[in-house]
């Protein structure tokens, strides 16, 4: 057997995110008839034994405790950034200067001029560079993508997007990181609004304008950390603001004449992981929820009295990257969506291609989320920036 | 406006069907365009002041105590039985024997025998009959009927179909007529079984044999009544015997080589009508569900990838009935499928023809009924009788 | 048995929403309790033979060609006015002017203005006042209202709704009155927008501030009657300008701080009746869909892992309105709503109070109207109107 | 960190079920907290080049041709056998007696007394031996056991379970060895009813008797292979007689009461994986899915009004399994409930215990599948042998 070539992978952070993308890198190999497999060479973390643990666990084979070295060792092909977003603009940029392939969580960067930055210097230094939304890795939300390429659902009017949660409703919940502006760069927009824009751009095409509103619905958290709330309901006498919001929502117009609602939250009780989304057409139209990922509702004009959503399980051989998995009617889950976006990764860095998507549409996705943060200032319609240089 | 010819109606017993169908009566010529409209003649019942009470609220124009006086009026056309089953034979065939037409309720009978003697007799009298199984009067029901005829799902191979309910299992409800065999005829199986095989017949064609199982989960219940159930518990020191079935369940093999799985309960929590079934054929499938009755659920061989339950919502203008109600996608309810087989019923009688399902559905039905009876008796398969004359 | 205290309907107008009301009239007594009874008196329109036809057809006594002779009539008690929108307001101010009740269809008005004059009238005339929002009447949506009020939901922070159709999208479909906004007013805004609105009003509470965009897909369309489109495909040579909407999206925060997204169209495909709404509270939230009135989707705080959203049946005897009609598990449909409101009103009626909704709900309706236009054109968030009276 | 407890797996076959149990082998430290790991050491296969591309496509450390010679190694601790149900007999017997650990694929032999001598091996041998009923073990289905067992839904009555599947109806399908008796031991019935069967003894209880029927729809098939089939329609002049079932249909009595109906079908157009189960006890419900794995429906008795099934999305970290994989909301797939199927087998082998479902959970399943053939062999009810020792 021919030998695979191998792309060696060094990983900046290790939590929820680390996981997913290890676990990719573990199991890619094994669904995909690939020439090319991922080495899980080394993570970095600041915390030593924490950061051995997590290697231990996750099967990495050695660790660092400071960024910086990872990059600098020539063992290492691929940079994967998985760390909080005011860090991912620094690591990026020296990874890519030193030649390294970067994958990097989103939202790219804390600010659109971040974001540019970023992409200049992957630009300049030729490498591979790709932004992790796994949501389009969705086979149901590839095979919405290609029907929508192949004209199924004519002219697109409509899009609505929702990704709503519930994890932050008790008011006892603590000041995390995420709730810090400073860290996270913002609240639900740049966490959950990311993503279902990129749905939205993946699916319907470039916004061209936006008009929103932001809310905190619960000012004050006290001061804790996620261990500490995972022991009961925290009691401290320290309190802190929340400088991010709870919920944004928002209305578009895209360039081609499509209107879109798109709506974030951690105030939507009921919803875990209310991803979802319905486009219409001048044709027929879709429906995807994350919660049941594998379905796609899919209504095509057809005959008279037979009209109607059929629920499409997308795990037939004839489903984007289904065949890779088991047989129609076999679910996968979330973690798929990962082994997906990593075939393609892989597959880029082997062939010598920029898969989708890469930082230029971390830029754009990042100018929707500065336009609306702009509309909610100003109160008004924000036009979406369209250049991705400075 | 040239003038409507009038049918004149007499019903004996004023219950839960007495209420669909004097309400079928009232609310057909709104819905559709007759030239013959039925008229709340009179209605029959041994208690004077509660007959007398139904009637005004209803609005039939008048009351008689005795069925059999009803039958002897002149001014009468049609007789509709929504007695209890003990007394349908009694009725139809006096009815039939005067000249009215007769619509009954199902079971039609105590026994295969007496439901023979009432088709004899109707068919001796040349008058119209009908049975009221008025699930097959859902415009999702009429349709799927139309899609296996067209050959859309091809050879039928399997039908599954429940009809679940959950309104007896509190121990101290009382021992009711319903589960009283001498009055009833039978549990489960005549009251709901009667409906799904109906349903079986209509859809899938002529049963040829079966074999079944029942039982009575609660052996003994309060002596009382159902006023005094609504009052609360039943704290009776009497109790009696359950005579008929809680649940009666069988499989069933189809004429045309079709198996059928059949189940019947007022046991099974949480549905509350719970009539529902799919078929499967050779090129497609489709199920329904009475607590959603506008709903059809399609499958049909498709495009490869585009394949998937289709969710047809039966209130387009293609949809058998659906043109006389409201615009696409404004549901009809449970009354409606009485307000269409009474537009059957009224049509038969106004052109001349029987409509079905009529007397022999009835006997077949009633067939089937016996089957499974004697199934469970000799605990061993039995053939359905295909005599509908003695 | 007492006699029944009549209420003489007139009415103007008799197309679709005639019919439903029509229906409601006669509908209403055999389901409902009641000492008032509304009787059929007489319908009003211009086209004679028409008129006439409507009202043999839907069983109203008299008819006028003329609805001043309508209001001018003392054996009329009761003005129901279900024409389109730019004649709403002259009838009723007429009508109140000489004392009758009034029921109008919505919305209310062709502006804020004249919606106020309306209200102004109906109270300085000292009749009963309703406008026609019938979706809050579905048992489901009334069930939902009783569990926020008992506070099941908590603080309310959401709402998203749409009103979604779709029978406007063939470009061939011709422009008929309700796309010219000299006569209805308004496009989707106006005709399911306002529904959406008062079922946002109903549940959560007064608007404060509303942002919102519109569009109109189509811009051009053929001369033609819908007499003319049912012939088939118009092939006119004459095109006119559509001058309303064919959607309108718009964000709202309530008084109560909750943030919302509304949605009207008429070019999404496959809704047929896309009438849907979420709302989340602090510890429950609810979702309905009109295409199945009869089910709420309820989610509680509960035992942890026993959570969900539960789908109920609003069949039973504690839902709304649900004991009027059959037992639990057996479905109304759309024009159950119609029944259900009449009730309020002849309720109303008979008492001497006024039920709601009434023409202040039409007042504060209108001001969401028309503070979303105004928004549209300034493209800017504009406060709603607080003023019911000039 | 404390070195690993390895236990040192050798396969026999890799098809489908052989690729399901490698991932899992690999999976499960990822996933688990674990001091035992599984290593994937030899599988075994006779076309050497076959079981080549195999072990290294999968990851396993080395190859044998012939099983005798994987058992008789020193290196293995554990035998997992995922051939065609003709050989696990020979196979799990000679691995017991060499002291190796034993997992097995269902059915668990060809006949009852096949599969009580199995058991009796691995009783004699004192080895671990565990059957693999993978469905048993996604997180909707544990839980529902838990409820189950808590007397959540009180006393069972009925069952009704279903496994329809559709790839066998296109009458040029080839005959494989699936559709040979004497190789497979049976068709639907032991391919999938096993399946069912397991999820019924699991959750209700042991069968006490069974009456079914089988049925061949499609009696000749093409002379083909898999690999013939998907080069396109096979055109073969060789045709033979398929010797299975290809659906199977059965009524069934408990032994606690509970009455149950199955069916087992590959022609059920339409459905995929159509393993479904709803399950009604005196206080409660169940019902799931296998094609949306994660949700569990749960109706249980509980304020009035408010009752309705509930949507359960088993991804909570109160839900059996869950927590060793994504946050709440985040679904999982087929493949997990072998990962978690194993993670009862490395546990039970590291601790010395037995886990469930094993070889005598094996032989009472078989005993259920012999009484059904015997049943429609003698077209009569039969007892389910309890004897799990000859």
């Amino acid at each position: 057997m021919k030998p695979k070539k191998q792309i060696r992978v060094g990983m900046v952070g290790y939590r929820l995110m680390g996981r997913a993308h290890s676990h990719a890198y573990r199991d890619f190999p094994f669904y995909f008839d690939t020439d090319t497999i991922p080495v899980l060479q080394a993570i970095a973390g600041r915390n030593e034994k924490a950061v051995q643990i997590a290697a231990d666990k996750m099967g990495w084979a050695s660790v660092e405790t400071d960024w910086r070295r990872l990059i600098e060792r020539d063992d290492i092909d691929l940079i994967d950034i998985v760390t909080p977003n005011d860090t991912h603009a620094e690591i990026a940029i020296a990874a890519a200067e030193v030649g390294k392939h970067v994958f990097c969580e989103k939202p790219l960067a804390m600010s659109l001029e971040q974001a540019k930055r970023m992409l200049e210097a992957v630009n300049k230094a030729g490498v591979i560079h790709m932004i992790c939304h796994n949501y389009r890795f969705a086979p149901a939300v590839q095979f919405a993508k290609q029907l929508i390429e192949e004209g199924r659902l004519g002219k697109i009017y409509h899009i609505r997007a929702t990704f709503l949660q519930d994890w932050l409703m008790d008011p006892h919940f603590p000041l995390i990181w995420r709730l810090r502006k400073e860290v996270s760069g913002g609240g639900t927009l740049g966490d959950l609004g990311a993503h279902i824009i990129d749905l939205a751009r993946f699916l319907v095409g470039e916004f061209s304008e936006v008009a929103g509103m932001m809310e905190t619905f619960i000012k004050k958290r006290p001061i804790g950390s996620m261990t500490d709330h995972l022991k009961g309901r925290i009691e401290s006498d320290e309190w802190g603001e929340v400088t991010v919001d709870d919920a944004a929502v928002f209305i578009a117009r895209f360039k081609n004449g499509a209107l879109g609602t798109f709506e974030s939250s951690r105030f939507s009780k009921g919803n875990r992981a209310g991803n979802r989304f319905e486009i219409n057409g001048e044709k027929g139209s879709i429906r995807w929820d994350m919660e049941n990922l594998n379905n796609l509702q899919v209504y095509l004009d057809d005959e008279p009295g037979l009209q109607g959503f059929r629920t499409i399980h997308c795990t037939e051989e004839e489903h984007p990257y289904a065949a890779a998995y088991w047989p129609a009617g076999h679910i996968i889950g979330y973690e798929h969506t990962f082994i997906n976006i990593v075939s393609e990764l892989m597959n880029g860095i082997s062939k010598g291609y920029n898969p989708k998507p890469d930082f230029e549409d971390g830029v754009r996705n990042q100018a929707v989320l500065e336009a609306v943060e702009e509309s909610v200032k100003t109160r008004s319609w924000v036009k979406v920036s369209e250049a991705i240089h400075d």
